[in-house]
């Protein structure tokens, strides 16, 4: 999963840090359904994420009430739960206006 | 590094995504000295961190006006530099205002 080619800004991000469980069943599995998920709904438009102590997964939307649509979809609730009840000890979700960015590139 | 514990929003956040080279002298040396001077600045509320493929480091401010001024900040300023020659292949820097957040944690 690289750098997200996200389009010029304005857009915006849902910034996901999280603590896990030592519980492993189902998370692996889910983990990559909701990514997958995610990607396929409408107004989405890139994700990171990587996990050390913390895990953080940045998403990111062209609009709010595309997010509000995600954190509302059927499967996602599911897991939501599943995530409560088993994965994770905590998180924090925080919504973001996406206001500037820039990017660096190496030459080849 | 666990979940910033931030305020209420609004507030600002910087996201910034990398892709490291192979390079580590110096790194984590620098990397180390930046957060610690981040948390020094002016208007710095917390910060998050975490690599694998990617890294992803957000941290969070005040104001835009904290954020402008930790940007030049000399000595971030040469570790900008190094980055570029040195420790990053890409970047992208996403600066973003906190709209609103949500927390969970799992009773003991």
């Amino acid at each position: 999963m690289p750098i997200a080619n996200t389009p010029p800004a304005p857009y915006y991000a849902v910034i996901f840090t999280s603590v896990r469980t030592d519980v492993e069943d189902g998370y692996a599995a889910m983990s990559d359904a909701m990514v997958a998920s995610a990607a396929a709904q409408p107004g989405f438009l890139g994700v990171e994420s990587a996990r050390e102590e913390v895990g953080i997964t940045v998403s990111y939307w062209d609009s709010l009430e595309a997010i509000a649509a995600w954190k509302r979809d059927g499967a996602h609730l599911v897991a939501q739960k599943l995530g409560r009840d088993n994965w994770y000890t905590a998180y924090k979700t925080r919504i973001c206006k996406v206001e500037h960015d820039y990017s660096f590139f190496a030459q080849a």
